[in-house]
């Protein structure tokens, strides 16, 4: 299946001169959204998560799918105010500002596997957020896995030699 | 299964004297996830609903499983602003103000069958708004599924006689 097929380019978004790249046709499409799912499990099925964990929004349309197809427990990592239990937080730098995630303090045990999921790897801030704020439990991150990454961005050397895998790489912008 | 033993009472959440229902140990148990997320599309099986609609951000994590589930396409409603292409929008109440859900125009076809899936049914503000958003792209919406519903708080009278169907139901506060 080809998945660059179900991806729209939306020119001039969030602001001009950017290319959004748009996953909402393959998330309409059944069988292209079930394909995507499957195959990012399939890249950590002998890894053996505990727990996939995501970050809203759109982290969470892929990340529940991925964690029930591993049989895996999943982690919701959201925006200050937003989690009702005691959390832990993560700041990370954007290109202008900062911004901040938060998960449950009971969400793993230490030594726990977990996958992180999301929909985009871009310069890979929210990514390496995400694994800190797993680390911050005690978690061991065992990868993370993307349905597109843009290789341009060089978002992987962000996260540290962490396996990072990804279904469509875009080469240039 | 009984899905209440996964949900946790927090009480003075988001504000003193509301008792908020967490979901995230239920998320967090594979199996009491994959039990919600079956029993959700199972009611809905025989009315081959084409498409599953939610709205931001909790409602991606069933609506997005339930979905590939009832192999049907997956629509993301989301707040103002964070859909890249071009929208259609619906304002509705909140207790204090007022909130906007948009969907992409060309999200479905008219005639498609909908259904709603969300966490939980409260007062049915966001679940009416995400209904009445469908219904303006001309989708016959034919249901709306929820983990959770606060029987007391009569959400369901808002959303004018569709069939609904809910998981577990809390009749006091």
């Amino acid at each position: 299946m080809k998945l660059e097929n179900f991806i729209r380019d939306v020119p001039d978004f969030p602001k001009p001169g950017i290319v959004f790249k748009d996953i909402t046709p393959l998330l309409l499409d059944n069988a292209a959204f079930r394909y995507a799912v499957d195959a990012l499990a399939a890249f950590f099925t002998e890894d053996r998560p505990a727990h996939v964990a995501a970050v809203e929004s759109r982290g969470f349309i892929f990340g529940a799918a991925v964690a029930l197809e591993l049989q895996a427990g999943f982690i919701p990592l959201r925006k200050p105010g937003k989690l009702p239990y005691k959390t832990v937080s993560e700041t990370y730098s954007l290109e202008y500002g900062e911004d901040m995630i938060q998960v449950h303090e009971d969400a793993c045990e230490p030594g726990d596997k977990v996958l992180v999921i999301d929909d985009l790897l871009a310069t890979g801030g929210t990514a390496a957020a995400a694994c800190s704020l797993m680390q911050r439990l005690q978690a061991e991150v065992i990868g993370a896995g993307f349905v597109i990454e843009l290789d341009f961005l060089n978002g992987r050397e962000n996260l540290g030699g962490l396996r990072v895998e990804s279904l469509v790489h875009y080469d240039l912008e």
